[in-house]
Parts: C-alpha cells; sequence; structure tokens
C-alpha cells in the first residue's frame, strides 16, 4: 500500500489532510500535525490576517508541510475569486481549498457560486480542490470544471456527524476520474476509516482533532484510520450475509 | 496508549485477537497473523483433530503467539466442558473461549447452556473468555460467574454485518468489571475502529481477514484500526452538533 | 387485510396492544385506547393494588378490551409465577404478559429466570406471552416451552431508541411459529410500521403513547402505523437498487 | 388532525401525492389511486404522448385527481421550460413538477440547471413544484426563485432506498417557508411515516406502489403511514433515552 496519493502533479504519502482551524494554540497545533503524519494543510487566507501573524505559515514550514490556502468564510464567487488570488500572491502556491459557503448555520456551499468559482479559478491557472457537498451532479460538474479532486463532506462543518449519507459518497466515487477527497463532518476515528472503505482517496479534517480532549492523540487515532480503511479497501472484504456461516466447516 | 490489554494474569500490547478459520493455507495464515500484530489467537480442537495435524499449533508457537482454544461446534454445556478439558491436556493451557451455539444457522450462544458451561469451567480452575451475544444481562451473569473476559458479538458469525446493535455493547460495557472483547460479525475496518470507541478493550476477528481477498493486507487494516480506534476512544470526541460550526470565528 | 391476529384461542382484529402505565390519569387513558383501536392492554396487577382501586380495570370492561395482566417488577421466577397466579385468581383470566426484568437501569429480561417461569406457568396451564430481549434462540427456546407468541423488545422499556436491531427481528420472524409481537421501544409511529414489515404479528407499546405531550395523537398515529406496516409487508416491497430507475420508459 | 395540505392557492387533504409511471395497466392504476386517496397526481407529458392516448388524463379525471405535469426525461432548463409550456397547453393547468436531471443512471437533478428553470417558470406565471436533491442550500434558492413547495429527495428515483439523509431533510424543513414534500426514494411505508415525522408536508412516489407485488394494498399502506406520520409528528413523541425507564413507578 505504498501508492502515494496523487493530485495534479504532486503525490503525497499520506492521505490525511488537515486543517488548523480549533487549535488552542500552536504548541498544541504541532503536536498534533507530527502526529497526524500530515504533508498537506489547509490554512484561512483570512485567519493569517487576522492574527497578524504567520505562526502557521511558519509552523508548517518548519514542518515541511505543504499549505493549502482555503477560502473559508467567503460567500460569493467573486469573493472566493479575491481571496484566492491574494492567497495565491502571499503564499507563493496555485493550490486552493475553494470554499464558497451559503450561510453560517449550515456552512454548506452554495453549488451555483461553487462552481462558477471553480470554473473562474482554474481559467487563471489555479490548482482547485473544491469542498462540495455530496451531491454526485454537482461533483461531476465540478471535475468537469477542471478541479483536480473533488471534496464532498460527510456532513456539514463541525457537526461531527459523520458520513451521513455513504450512499452518495458511493455515487460520486464510482464515476470520478479525479481524486475523492472526504471533507467535513469526520467525528472519530471509525467515520475516516469509513471514507476510506467506500473508495475516498484521502480524508480532510480539523475540528475533529484540534476540538478533541486531546488532540495529539485523537490525530494519531486519525493516522491509523485512514491507514486502515485505505487498506480494508485494497483487501476486498468479505460480503454481507443473512444467516451465518462458521469460520471451519463442520466436523 | 502503551497501556496493555489485561486479561486475567496476562498482559497483551495487541489488542487484536484473531482466528485461524477460513484460511486458504497456512502460507497464507502466517502471513496474515504476521501482519495483524496478534498475540493471541484461538484455536479449534476439533479442527486439530480434523486435519490429523498440528500444522496451527506449531505456527502460533513459532509465532511466539499464544492459543486460545475454543468450543466451536459445542451445542450443549456438557459437550463444551468436554471439550475444553481435553484442549486442557492437549494444548497445556487453561485457557478458553467457550462457545456454545444452538444451531447451524444463526450459530448463537444458547444462554442457558453457556452460563451453565462458564460456571462449571471455572469452579474446574479455567480462565474462561465466553463468546455471548449482546445481551447486556448475559453479560453480567456470566462476569459474575467468575468470566475473565466477555465476549459480545457484533453480529452472528460470518456474517460480515459490523455491529448491529451498538447501544447493547454501550450498555454492556457501561456496567463490566472484565474487559469486553467485541467478537463475531467484524466485516471491514470501520467495525473494528467502531468497536474500540465503544469502549472495547480488544477485539476478536477470524473471516474477515481470513476469507478476505486478500488476507494479509486485511489484517493490516484490522491492526489499524484496532489501535485508531482505541486511540480515538482515549482522546475524547468531539460531541454531535445539529447545526454546523466553523471550525475558526469568522472575521 | 381482514385476517385476524390469532394468539393462542383468541382472534384480534387489532394488532396494536397497548398499555397502560405512564398516563397522567384515566380520562386521557380512555381517549388514547379509543384512539388506537386496540382491544388488548397489559396491566400491572402489582399498580392495581398501590392504586387502591380497579378504575383501569373498570375502564378496560367499559371500552370492550381484553385486559392482560403482566408481572412487571418481578425479578426471579418464583417471584413473577407468583404474580401471575394472583392476577389470574383476581382478573379471572390464564393470559399473561410474562415479565422478569434483571434490573431497574435496563429493565432487560433476565433469559434464564425468564424460561424458567415460562415453562412452570405453561405447566401450570397459563397462555403465557413473555416479553424477550432481541436474542433470536431465547425466543425458540419460549416457544419451544410452549408461549403463545413472543415478545422481543426493540430497545429497552422507555428508551423510544425504537428497532435497534432489525437483523435479530427478521431472524426471530424467520424461524417462529408462533406471533412475533414487538414489544418495547417504540418510540414513533415509524417505528411501529417498521416492526410490521418486518413481520411481526403484532406490536405493544404504551408510554409511546401515554407519555407522549398528546397522548390521543400518538394513539391514532399509532393505528396507523401498525395498519400500514401490515399492508406494506403484504404487499411485497420493490427492491432495493443502487443506481436509478426511472418510473417510466425514456421516449 | 384536519388542516389541509396548503400548496399555493389549493388545498387538499391528502398528503399523498402520487405518481402513475411503472402502472402495469390503467385497471391496477385506477385501483391504486383510489386506495391511495391522492387528490394530486404526476402525469409525465412525454408518456402522454407516447402512449398515444389520455388514458391516464381520462383517468384522472373520472376519479376527480388533478394533475400535475412533469418534466421527466428533460436534462436542461430550456428543454423543461419547454416541456412546461406544452403542458400548460396541453391540460390547462400552470402547475408543474418540474425536474432537470443530469444523467440516467443517477436521475439526480442538475442543480445549476434546474434553478434556472424555476426562476423562467415562475417568471411566467407557473406554480413551480421542483424535484430537487436533499442540499438544504438547493432547498432555499428553489424557494427564494418563487417555488411554491420544495421536493427533496430521499434518494436515487427508483432505488427504494428511503431517506438515506434524515438530517438533511430535517435542515431543509428548518429553515424551508413552503411546503417541503419528500419526493423520490420512499421504499415501503416506514419511510413515508419517518419523511412525516421529520416535517415534511407531504409525500409523493410512484414505483413503490405501482411496481409493489401488490400495488392496491401498498397504495392503502402508504396512506395509514403518511397520515400515522403526520399524526406522530404533531403529537410529540417521548425523547430518547439511553437507560430504561418503566412505565409506571416501582412499588
Amino acid at each position: 500500500m505504498d501508492d502515494p496519493l496523487v493530485i495534479a502533479d504532486r503525490e503525497y504519502s499520506s492521505r490525511l489532510i488537515t486543517g488548523t482551524g480549533g487549535a488552542s494554540n500552536l504548541a498544541v497545533l504541532e503536536r498534533a500535525l507530527v502526529a497526524s503524519g500530515t504533508e498537506l494543510t489547509t490554512v484561512s487566507i483570512r485567519r493569517v490576517d487576522v492574527e497578524g501573524g504567520t505562526g502557521v505559515l511558519d509552523l508548517l514550514k518548519r514542518l515541511g508541510i505543504d499549505p493549502l490556502p482555503n477560502t473559508a468564510g467567503c460567500r460569493t464567487a467573486a469573493e472566493a475569486v479575491l481571496t484566492a488570488r491574494l492567497a495565491r500572491e502571499a503564499l507563493g502556491t496555485d493550490w486552493v481549498k475553494l470554499e464558497v459557503v451559503a450561510d453560517d448555520r449550515t456552512l454548506l456551499p452554495d453549488p451555483v457560486e461553487l462552481l462558477e468559482a471553480a470554473r473562474t479559478l482554474v481559467a487563471d491557472g489555479f490548482t482547485v480542490l473544491p469542498y462540495t457537498n455530496d451531491d454526485p451532479v454537482l461533483a461531476l460538474r465540478l471535475e468537469e470544471a477542471g478541479c483536480a479532486a473533488v471534496m464532498p463532506l460527510g456532513s456539514p462543518i463541525g457537526t461531527g456527524l459523520g458520513i451521513r449519507n455513504p450512499h452518495n459518497i458511493e455515487l460520486i466515487v464510482a464515476r470520478a476520474g479525479v481524486p475523492v477527497v472526504l471533507d467535513a463532518g469526520i467525528g472519530t476515528a471509525s467515520d475516516a476509516a469509513l471514507a476510506m472503505e467506500l473508495g475516498c482517496a484521502a480524508v480532510l479534517l480539523a475540528t475533529s482533532v484540534t476540538r478533541a480532549a486531546d488532540p495529539e492523540k485523537m490525530a494519531a487515532a486519525m493516522r491509523h484510520a485512514v491507514a486502515g480503511g485505505r487498506l480494508a479497501r485494497a483487501a476486498g472484504r468479505v460480503p454481507q450475509r443473512f444467516w451465518a456461516q462458521a469460520s471451519s466447516p463442520p466436523r
């Protein structure tokens, strides 16, 4: 199982993408990032501004983790495109996790604005990784628009409700030509394992680790879960049966 | 997370207990056992007879894995007690995985016979690890009878249906004074992770590994899943919410 | 769908069996009973004592509803047998809902005591309807003991968790030669409908109606749900599919 | 529970909306429609053409059921708008069930085309009832566009997978100012009851009835289920508990 995660022109050996939001301080974040084994981590451009510093970026650099700027908090395509361009200048990367959310209560993506922003950014040379809902049609449209991956949610951001609709994730995986990354809703390790078993190429999570009672330990849990789920998918699980079956033939 | 699994007077660093049934041959079994990291593995005394050899036992010995004789196929307390005693003589261990099943179609335990056999074997000096259904009352009764652990099923043997009733497993864990081992029904890695998240001390599985398309790979998957689930339980997961919550405060 | 529910030598046109516990007063209870359409209702012999009156029994008589005395609160076979005999004298019926619970926190049946009580009462001429857990083996044992029906729980009494393990209910139904009555755990109408779809012959519930905000309305809901679930089972549902299927062929 | 279903300027006493697709012949369809108690039924304009007759429309007229033309099979906003206009002329109604699906394998709506078609048809004076996915954002957008109801799916058309994501339906209901109609995916009665318990104002289904082994019986089942689910929602269900609670206080 040494096949790397390939997105656009990059390869990663880790299939766990993390976020930095929600960490109580940089020391805690550092331990969690190290324990997770991640090689790619989203950062909010806006938060970098707000915090008036580059502590998170410096940390990622020191740890050798690629930063993935996101457009968290953007409500329209125009706003997201602008934010992505600022991030490109500030961070020197044309990769972007594209978020265009409709409202604060659900933080769900606005499908129309998201698709428009994706098209614009792809045309502008970005490597676009869109955070999307679990609609198999929108996932296809984003891929057709040139996105380098599609990142459907398991459930709304920060709910910890896990994967509410595994059927939709399976439908997305069945037709995707780019990596499918499960993004948002992960609450615990078994959720992450399930994402990989459903055929996702990677898992992206933030607060399930940063807001756990022990972030470092949960980060290690998620690392194992993603590895385990990936192996299980590749191993070919046994079928489900209604009646029992003895593990060895009766005497 | 280096705390060992303690059952009776033994300590194990692995929390994955495996079975040998269902493997296509000894070479495949060996690779799976090694990949699983297991230190305790059930063997059917009856199968040892049938196969007219001691290949499995020799393998376990060579790998430094403790054998755990089981009474698979027994239908009555008397039959199970007799089988356990034969195993004690043959293998030189007073540990036994106690199985007393009611019929071939469900392979579910007979609660009355199981409890009677447990009492008899405990009185006879055995360290008894009973395979039981997920009834929280029967689990308590088995503990009261002196069993060293209780091993409720997730779903019937060989079905791969996972943990059908997490609520019952939680009820068992909430009141148990001995280790709870999830035994039977595991189909894939996320099932094993969930078992640990529910508070189980270990997972016992056989055919989900031995009958997977790639047993070695699935064994590695299960090893990760058990480790990940254990860590996640200890890490203190985030609560579930109805509405979303941003990972970082809005600007 | 006019086939009656047949238990022992009686026939009922309603498949909803209710309980009286939890009602705030007799007037509320009466409206709920009428709305439910029930023809058979459990009464706690002990509660009749406590209340120092026969209000509930008089109500049932007036409404033409058969009383089904239960042994709620009994912890041992001996206690349950005694209670059943007292009920037979007091109410002049040899029907009994047999409950032998292990503890107050779960109110789950004690399988060994339950089975012993069932055998004793059957031998004593009772028509025994045992409240049992969802263990398919215990259900068979109770039937073999001569019980007139088996009444597995969906989830523990008063939890409103619905049917936690539909697979077990299906296993019970698949092998039962007597009516299977889903007893305990029902929270809302869809739970009752599901019970019937799984093949149960009837549903028994109490507090989901008596403790609902509007008991009369919930009683009417349950009446519809049981009827609907029964019809759906008989109607032969469509299979589940992974991909979509148009309701009419494309042009 | 005599409050009617109000959509735009019409009132219906039945909350079960049916479809005609999938019926083996008109006689079977008639019996199912009568048993369902429906007062509003979708008809495919395209199918009417194909069949070279008006049998279905005549049947609806005779039964006093309002026809609701749909745009089944349309792939673009333009195509759907054209079809709706043809239907308006042919049937003399400005009500339309708006379907704009993205592909044949999932029959899922195309969110962008759907929203555009909805806007156009509302501006053109139609009463628009859009079939949508279960995305809470798209549901809001459709309502903002002036749709008279929103009709999210439970699962893809014809799958019989029921309501895959109750959380999304709850989110839609929590914010909707127009009736929410659960449309597509219903397999059996308990699915329909659940839809109403989640707060839907009505249920729309077709093949779960027309392709059941006994359509008339399943239609009756659905009628009960919708009524039961509606009552249960209004009755205020009991809360869910982890531990048991006796229906009456212990003696």
